[in-house]
């Protein structure tokens, strides 16, 4: 382990050389590569469906995992699309002259050796090896146990590649040790792993950040809400917040909890009730909700459980004051809309919720990388240091301050 | 503890809708407190003072201690240039327009709750509440066992002042429980504290980073290198050498080992060795030294020690290539320099060594947040993620994505 990750660690340097036209050059002759090795990975990937039918794997689980052409080709348009990404590395961040005449430029760097933990879809890993390269970044992969042939298959395409253009295979692997004690060593090698990225259940984000010694930026849960203030447009209302519920529940910036303001509930909330009803959608309310339509009872518990179902809750309140304390109380600061046509009532939402991304009139679903534009993403963090939302390749660089001067002493 | 840290993240609300204007005038009515009460804080440093002598503190500790008038007065000096600082908070950092119309910008916002861990200099109570209360964070504030009256005499001030405002105490306080027991649980509350930075030494540092669960930012040692390349101009070289070490040896952006290239060492290291020497510098050199000059022999452990103390190592090298590896295997990456004229070599240097800070033709004393214009500092950052280098109210803020839709749905 501490050689393979000392390799890494020294690869830095290799990748770090790169100029930008090599990089994406070595991306489109992966992207080839996946194209043309399509079936070799399909195979790959019907032994790990096999197995994991064999092992019950629920059927949402198992369509994430299948790999079909489609989602080859799609693979390899997603390495051809990072390729035509913007150079991340040596962004002019900033720059100035200081009083002692130094000239001071912060110029963006890569981080250097970047671990990502992630579940079930294979397709992850080709991405964020292409992102991981393309910003001059180690990736170090660990995939799900149940996705092991299908993400070798993909790392060892990516490899041929990088060997045929004499790069060290170290750029982009998976842990050599894919079990639990693997990735345990993983995070506490914190002079040999610049970053790790984890992606996934709960369970697994937690126990890495109790136990990381490496610095963390995690993609955690998304616990949204949305919430009707009184002056909402009530058509913008009942859409938005139907296909922030339904158009795929599974998901991280889908909703959870529906707020709306009492005012307006007598009036909206039996159209909002049919509409989620007609979408399958299985619905709780808090007491004062149970006024106006007849859903079950939300518990406390409800108000802070990610559903990653088409369960909604909704809950009545009486000013947009208590709205944001709710949200605030349960909210994992993932992403949170208000619609309204109110201008102060926007604006105070806008300021006051903490969350990485703040809504107006607007589905929380849009919270992805490629939707805000930035190629593809590494993950949508919910830390609020260093990167925070969605993180594309840029968030995968750091900074270093160059500073040129003629001979100045302090 | 779990009470007090409760009510600290709860008052993130109500500093965060403090206004620019609101915020610079509680910070310049906190100079004045600080300056009208500087005999009550010079009495309390004095108790301090004592219990220092008692202990048998050494005078560099002592010195830095020591409160007198000028340094008081420098203190609140320090808090009305902060509250002059360009508000940290709402600055427009990205915007743009995605495919779906919806606006986006993403928009700097107050970190939280921090803490800040730090030894013997009781002004960096005063500057750092400063540099949190104008970025719109709270601030939690453990100092140094040796300085405890002090500090606890000026957060009182501090915290007088607030209570006329009739803001929470809680915005600008101590860790109630200053022992080692409290900074263990306090790291661990990830749920109340959102990012940690510690200043001090190794041993500190390096506890808090693997015990943490809080992000940390920290403020490490500094192994830094200056390096005369071949095409150096003598007189820059010998004049930045000097500074670099012997200005304030006990710094941690002070030089520990300076490199020189074999071609010039012949002509150079005499003068250089007579200038070291002049300044009473301490003296260890790579056997190729000991070739040109009569000096100790340095061991790996000396290339690998932080001296803080007018003690240098010198190395020989045989080209810019070596220097690099020497500074990559050795460096904090914290600030490195390069002396020359050839500016090819500066390129190299400069996208070569992954330090925080890279120097041409200037002394590494330069990394520091007054000197780059940030005004006050809350500690230079050997982290990769989120700050690096020196760290002003900028890196005291996070982001938030605000996104102004009209009815969009995915």
């Amino acid at each position: 382990m501490k050689e393979f990750l000392a390799k890494a660690k020294s690869s830095t340097q290799i990748i770090s050389t790169l100029d930008s036209r090599t990089k994406s050059r070595i991306l489109k002759e992966m992207a080839e590569a996946i194209f043309e090795n399509g079936s070799y990975i399909i195979e790959e990937n019907s032994k790990d469906m096999a197995l994991g039918k064999k092992n019950n794997l629920d059927s949402a689980l198992l369509d994430r995992l299948l790999l079909d052409k489609g989602r080859v080709t799609a693979m390899a348009k997603s390495l051809v699309e990072i390729s035509a990404l913007r150079e991340p590395v040596g962004r002019v961040l900033d720059g100035w002259v200081n009083d002692d005449n130094l000239r001071i430029e912060k110029v963006s760097v890569p981080i250097g050796v970047v671990g990502v933990i992630y579940e079930s879809r294979p397709n992850v890993t080709s991405d964020v090896a292409g992102l991981c390269f393309k910003s001059g970044n180690v990736a170090i992969l660990k995939g799900g146990k149940e996705a092991e042939f299908s993400n070798r298959a993909i790392a060892k395409i990516l490899q041929s590649v990088l060997e045929i253009n004499k790069l060290p295979i170290e750029l982009i692997s998976l842990l050599p040790d894919s079990t639990r004690e693997g990735v345990a060593k993983l995070i506490k090698e914190d002079s040999f792993v610049d970053l790790i990225v984890p992606r996934g259940g709960e369970g697994l984000i937690r126990y890495i950040s109790k136990n990381a010694s490496v610095p963390v930026v995690k993609h955690d849960k998304g616990l949204c809400h949305t919430y009707i203030h009184k002056d909402a447009d009530p058509k913008k209302a009942i859409s938005i917040a139907i296909n922030a519920k339904c158009q795929r529940p599974g998901v991280c910036n889908a909703m959870e909890t529906l707020i709306i303001d009492r005012e307006i509930a007598k009036k909206l909330l039996p159209s909002i009730y049919k509409a989620f009803v007609d979408a399958g959608t299985k619905l709780k309310g808090c007491s004062a909700t149970r006024e106006f339509i007849f859903v079950e009872l939300a518990t406390e518990d409800d108000f802070d459980t990610e559903y990653l179902a088409n369960q909604l809750n909704i809950k009545v309140v009486n000013s947009i004051d208590d709205a944001i304390t709710h949200i605030t109380k349960y909210g994992s600061g993932h992403s949170e809309a208000i619609i309204t046509e109110n201008y102060t009532a926007s604006e105070k939402f806008l300021n006051m919720i903490d969350a990485a991304c703040v809504y107006v009139n607007a589905s929380t679903r849009f919270t992805d990388g490629a939707v805000f534009g930035f190629g593809a993403e590494v993950g949508i963090s919910t830390n609020k240091l260093h990167a925070r939302g969605p993180m594309g390749i840029n968030e995968l660089t750091t900074y270093k301050f160059k500073i040129y001067g003629n001979g100045q002493i302090r």
